[in-house]
């Protein structure tokens, strides 16, 4: 009953099989080894974009930060979403990577800026050089809050970008469980709604550690390569990258892990809906349940192991277990490719207070 | 009529008297000067304050971020108005000269922040390694909005400040404007309300281009007067700043220079909210009005000559004279020692469409 | 005969065992899972220091540029030889990581600088706020040279630094092998000898891809966990780090991989030097051969699939196969942890125009 | 007797005088004011630059330091000699302003970098994603030794620059004083030469504080507004710095100035020449006396109040009157616009031990 985060379980044995093979003997390294070409081929494939430019590196932050570094100059703004994880969870990455660049925070429920807010978001910044200026624009899919923007949500915000020559930046942690969510190919919710880079998330997904960084235009790909040596973040022994991801786009095993991840979060957001003082705060569209439910049920799960965050957006202090019994309290719980139904089914359990009869 | 800004005045006569005898014969420069040790000890008596560092340089941006950069690590948040200057109007130095720290915005009407809304900026902030840091906090005074914090407004977010260990950054910019609004002791309103750092405006009140940084603690002394070379605002010929700044310290002249420019906005917003159609946006402190009056009063203004700047700070791309002539725009207006009463009383004469006989 | 790099190599198995065997089931990240805690408990006892910070990360690159970030303020220099990894293989990351700071060149044969240039060079900065100030010393253990300080060469630097009151950084991308080198005890080579932070080299000495930081002085350890985290550093399936780091220190696994890279690296050269026209450029007293040899030797070498780099610190563009027959050319070879003695000989062979009768 | 610095002297009048008529009345800020544009076009038509973006600011670090930030991008290197201000005296300036990139230092007599020592600097950076790239190149006009390179070696070097694409930086702190003493136009020194981004001075050479950024291709000029602007170095009542720079240019002051700056030094150096004991260590072409003269002479020189360093560039710490009276001690004497004949025979008389009649 681990629902803490998506990159709590394991890696998917594929993945691991692939890294242990690509021990073998000696490699060339920093991305020169084969299979980094067949990687980018492969993406190219996937993506159909035959010039994209691709690059492995090891984390999320590492993978926002760099591409944005690229996109947004030091004296401009990146526009995103208040609760973006370039905004909430990574200490300030943006501000490093760029030389100072800011965040400038839109709203919009369920973690997707609105776009009449994103238009008025940059139409209060640029203009005199005493300003801030117009960096980019950072879109998460699937969102901080579990939902998945629409493609046409997707293309009403890069239009908004587009309108003042912004470049789009898509924060795809959960790429695959938006992709799968929204059952769609790749192009359409990157390039061709208005992505021109991509953070195409592995590690939440069934991977050990890997995340790819996707350039549809390669004209930034050699700054790019320069930023992300200086950082530390070229690795020597790349061919354990490489290894990972090729694992990760053969046989759709990426789109499988996703739609198991989902299917356990659906499974997971209906059972906490139907409790008894139970709600779900954020609609449950990729493979996290933002949810609501009675205090004796957090404290039955929590005592039987179960692991999660109290957590709200809103009121990020305030969830806590202290009080009457009977008040709801809000949680994230999140659902990755290993977790099962029955997972899933005991969690509820618990919270129903069933009797628990048998649990792995 | 010019009332676009209080640095588009010309500088007191004493002022530019005293930095023309400073040009006599040589001098050690970048503070070595015999002025600057005389600038050092006036404002340490007029401060009540004998340990403390001071240091000159010419801008108000430059004062602000070369303060904060010392004050704030790269990984933490300057809490502060969403409306202060560190934010609208310079061009994200914070960010530059941090190495990446952040603004954490908050609300307060009248460019003052609630000292309930400080304290839950701050308790969003800081916590676990994935979050910025909680850095510094920064006040502005007078406000952008033209009000003044009162001692105990002062007090009130000092105190949420040190609650939280963080050390408090005054911008003040129009300083000597706040200080003859309340009057009170220069202590009183920095260091013993719990100001740590003040940015001691001298532009905006009278000078050709000096500010003063207060280190109430000159702990960070060394480091400031690094940072401050390293950005290239030690000047050689430094003379020429403490000649300035002696001169504006001798005799009140900084008090008085104030007095005269909230005296002359005093006037100014009293003639406008008396006006058909006039009201005034936040209350008339210091030296700066924010108003609105009818468009054609604004037509009639400008036509005559009139300088200023259509502003409102909720809706600042939204402020012009284009449509029907009855609606009322918003505009900010700014006195400084030079403005006479002849020039307010003659510019509120043409909004109320008199018959102007004779200005200067 | 591959001699490119000591991070062409395959991982060594009990590492890779570890690393398939830490994926099982869930687990906190970030550090937070149990054996992280192993891993700091472990170093602490092999270094003697009960008190050291630990912390884990995937670079060398990143490794030395956030130690020296929280050594070195951005207005100060780090003084380093001028071979060092930090000047020559980093693409500029200490300028960055530090926000500006600068690298002051040290010279002395070997890779080893001097006691006596580095006091010089320390004599030349700091003082006036002019100046560069004085940041910190970064050593390199084994050199870039091949080379390994005595202790009594560590110690005569550091007590250099400490003369002026600056903080000592080793990059260890090979500590094991200088180790094993000399024979001692961790403690004597790092805190004992003087040394404040040391780079803990994996990826060069058999892992996959992790290096660890070690502040024997704890206090600047949540600093480093932030610049981490905010460079992306901070791995969110931390297990896998830890897991290949506690394999490695090990039933002292990684003293006996260093052992032997090293003994095939004193087998290479000693087989070079003997060969008619072969010389060592640098002792080779760790697990790197820099040597010149005739261009033959060079040309059957190559056409026989060795792989190796042509190299010169003192003319780095100037080595080429071009040229008449008989020349010396310079080369850098490296053994790691899976050299043979075979394909050392094999390789020796083939400088020697021997008649190669079977090699794996 | 005050030859510690060209910027230790007063203002030329006629500048101070401009300045003076500066203040009267309002005006508008920023550069926005009527003056700068007359600047602007007083100094293309000056340096037959009909396109130049021209910028003024305080001081010549910041000048120097903005300028190479928009020429050099983070990853790479600013090619200058190792005497360079930029190296020597700017506390890290090109750092920080560029986000970390380097100087890459190159050497030559009289501070004037060796094409063949630039060639080959250049050769050794670039290339793999490992190296510092290569940036741009930066001179010093006239050089920090108090030499001037020909027209012959500015194109030479500049040459080296374009042979690699790098754009070329002038740091012209004593611009003045070496194009007189080359008799040639400003075009011919500058643009023609290869130079693209002039730091042309104006503080070491008879103005309050002020210094022009000319960029011959007008590309980066809105970068470097904004550069300027987050740095603090946009100065808002700008009339003050335009004023004097109109002074400046006006009937060849800034010419005449210059001239006699160098005439002044000129005589010093030939009258300690002439000394018993007396030496030039660097060739006196500007307005900078770079001389070793006895012990006993200097303790004259300074018992009777002459004002200068001891100085050498080659032993920076090793100058100094302890020891024996006989042995000859380096020193920089700095004549300016104000110097006198009659002061520099009074110093000379010093040296000579001649009786000192009488000195104002």
């Amino acid at each position: 009953m681990w629902f803490a985060s998506d990159n709590s379980g394991p890696a998917h044995p594929a993945v691991l099989d692939a890294l242990v093979r690509a021990n073998d003997g000696y490699s060339a390294g920093y991305g020169a080894e084969p299979a980094m070409a067949r990687v980018t081929e492969r993406i190219r494939e996937q993506f159909e974009a035959p010039q994209a430019a691709v690059f492995l590196l090891g984390t999320g932050t590492a993978a926002n930060a760099l591409a944005l570094a690229c996109l947004c100059p030091p004296w401009a703004g990146v526009f995103c979403h208040r609760h973006a994880h370039v905004e909430e969870d990574e200490c300030g990455a943006i501000g490093f990577y760029t030389g100072g660049a800011s965040l400038v925070l839109v709203h919009g429920p369920d973690g997707r800026m609105e776009p009449g807010a994103l238009a008025a978001a940059i139409a209060r910044k640029g203009g005199a050089v005493h300003q801030i200026q117009r960096g980019a624009v950072s879109l998460t899919q699937a969102t901080e809050a579990g939902a998945v923007h629409s493609l046409d949500h997707l293309r009403a915000l890069a239009d908004v970008a587009r309108t003042h020559g912004l470049p789009v930046h898509m924060d795809g942690a959960r790429f695959s469980n938006a992709l799968v969510a929204l059952d769609c190919a790749p192009a359409e919710m990157t390039w061709r709604a208005g992505v021109d880079v991509l953070s195409f998330g592995g590690a939440k997904n069934g991977m050990l550690g890997v995340e790819a960084v996707v350039f549809f235009d390669p004209a930034r790909a050699w700054e790019f390569q320069l930023r992300r040596k200086r950082a530390g973040h070229l690795v020597s022994k790349h061919r354990y990258l490489s290894a990972q991801f090729e694992a990760y786009l053969a046989d759709d095993l990426w789109r499988d892990m996703a739609r198991t991840a989902n299917a356990r979060a659906a499974r997971l957001a209906a059972g906490i809906a139907a409790l008894p003082g139970g709600r779900l705060n954020h609609p449950t569209e990729a493979n996290e349940v933002f949810a609501a439910f009675p205090r004796a049920a957090h404290r039955r799960a929590l005592a039987a192991g179960a692991q999660y965050y109290l957590w709200s957006f809103d009121d990020p202090a305030g969830q806590t277990l202290d009080g009457p019994d009977a008040g709801p309290v809000s949680a994230r719980l999140v659902c990755n490719w290993a977790t099962t139904e029955a997972e899933v089914d005991g969690f509820l359990g618990v919270l129903r207070a069933e009797k628990i009869t048998q649990r792995a």
